[in-house]
């Protein structure tokens, strides 16, 4: 089955949400770090193993809850090969009890490098294969399209970064806003395997949404400041496509929460997004 | 002492060439491969061990000759955990015979996560530091500032991937040059830290040295098609701040010149290409 099909199914079943794997070190729980200094040492092998052992009890309280998972691959980068090697440990894991795996990576480049990042996340036999992958358009169409194809030969989606939140977002994503609209839409009748990612507090969501109607949007942002009712109402406006994304208000909600429980913290917050979409009757 | 200071005497003692390290799998040697497959299995860990050797066989032919190496990541992260440690490995080596390492791996985020790549390649405690790292635009300042400072802090540099030489470029770097080039001049003023990728075969050469005259350039495309004379003599025009970057013409020069010894064979290309730009007057 193609990816947005299986994306579909698992959104009917559970929710629009995905939950962000963002191991950002200052946030993990002490004594999991603690336990795992103590056994690997104070080093990249030992900080791997604290966020691989954080990463599957998140995914366990949380894997029943929402379709996907969205590691955001700098966090393990960081470690070097002991945090890819904790990364590709992560994904077996979230696939093994039926989530997706969008990776966040947002790699750029072109020809036979653009193939290489392709195929170590789509091919069967890589460690690193996921279901989906984001991907920045700086080099144009032909920056984009090794990575279409190698997806759609292994039945994988593409999330292309368009058009983000961040302050200076506009300074290149403004100019090339139209002509960048209609590759996406190209793209998308070409191959059927190419999603967007659109912040959720850019002040041209109804535009954008109007513009790319038969597109689905992957919009991070969800429970950071900005995430309004209004604004997710005008993501999931008429048809739906969306998956909306929370990483750190999820995985290190234990903080806010003031609670010792991140598992059940996690949880929570994630009960809470469900409902808060309910709610709006999404 | 700082990166541009470091790579201005090493060309200075060398040349302003830079060999890339792509390990293209289908082009390895065929003894290579073999060797390691037996040894460690058809896998990722065998595909490795394969780059691995290949890749210090290379330094040692090379390193006397040019003041860096550019691994580009995505050959590695292709083979997931174990070919990062490869990468880890062929750092160290090229380090301990003097090169300076720019790692080619095009990242681009904002915020925490651009922090967490740059901590990957700039702290001093990570098995993946480099010299220096190309970096994407798309995400305008807020996307570059985070690796412009971490950089600078550890002595490093930056190369913004700014204006390229692909078929599709132009669809996003044309409408945003001028406001790029005033970027990269006003960064280059503030860090000192900040150098440009630009391609070997654009037409508009002479008006990118011109309006960034005091910016070191990285050209990719020496030995490929296209990197003539004409153009080469433009990249180092007036000032010579420029680095000129030959991956697979030198590595797998080998298949080329239908020569066994590809330690050899890479040598001779690097040495022609020294006496190339000894004719051209660089």
């Amino acid at each position: 089955m193609k990816f947005f099909e299986k994306l579909d199914l698992e959104i009917a079943k559970k929710s629009p949400i995905c939950v962000g794997l963002d191991p950002h070190f200052d946030f993990l729980p002490r004594e999991i770090l603690e336990k795992n200094f103590k056994k690997h040492g104070e080093n990249p092998r030992g900080a791997a193993a604290a966020i691989l052992e954080f990463n599957l009890e998140i995914i366990d309280a949380i894997y029943d809850l929402v379709p996907a998972v969205k590691p955001q691959i700098a966090f393990y980068e960081k470690w070097g090969s002991e945090g890819i090697l904790a990364l590709e440990q992560t994904i077996s894991y979230a696939k093994k009890l039926g989530l997706l795996v969008i990776m966040d990576a947002k790699r750029n480049d072109i020809g036979s490098t653009a193939q290489a990042y392709a195929e170590a996340f789509f091919e069967k036999d890589s460690d690193l294969r996921v279901d989906a992958l984001t991907v920045t358009p700086y080099f144009g169409s032909e920056g984009v399209l090794p990575f279409l194809e190698i997806a759609h030969k292994n039945n994988c989606g593409i999330f292309l970064v368009a058009f983000t939140s961040n302050k200076g977002a506009n300074e290149i994503q403004e100019p090339i806003k139209d002509s960048l609209i209609e590759k996406i839409n190209n793209f998308h009748l070409d191959f059927g395997n190419l999603g967007a990612v659109v912040g959720l507090t850019r002040n041209d969501l109804v535009e954008l949404r109007k513009k790319m109607k038969d597109v689905f949007f992957l919009v991070p942002g969800f429970g950071a400041q900005g995430g309004s009712p209004e604004n997710i109402k005008k993501v999931f406006f008429d048809n739906k496509k969306a998956l909306i994304s929370a990483s750190r208000s999820v995985i290190f909600a234990y903080k806010d929460r003031n609670d010792k429980d991140f598992k059940k913290s996690a949880r929570k917050e994630v009960e809470r997004m469900k409902k808060e979409l309910v709610t709006l009757e999404i």
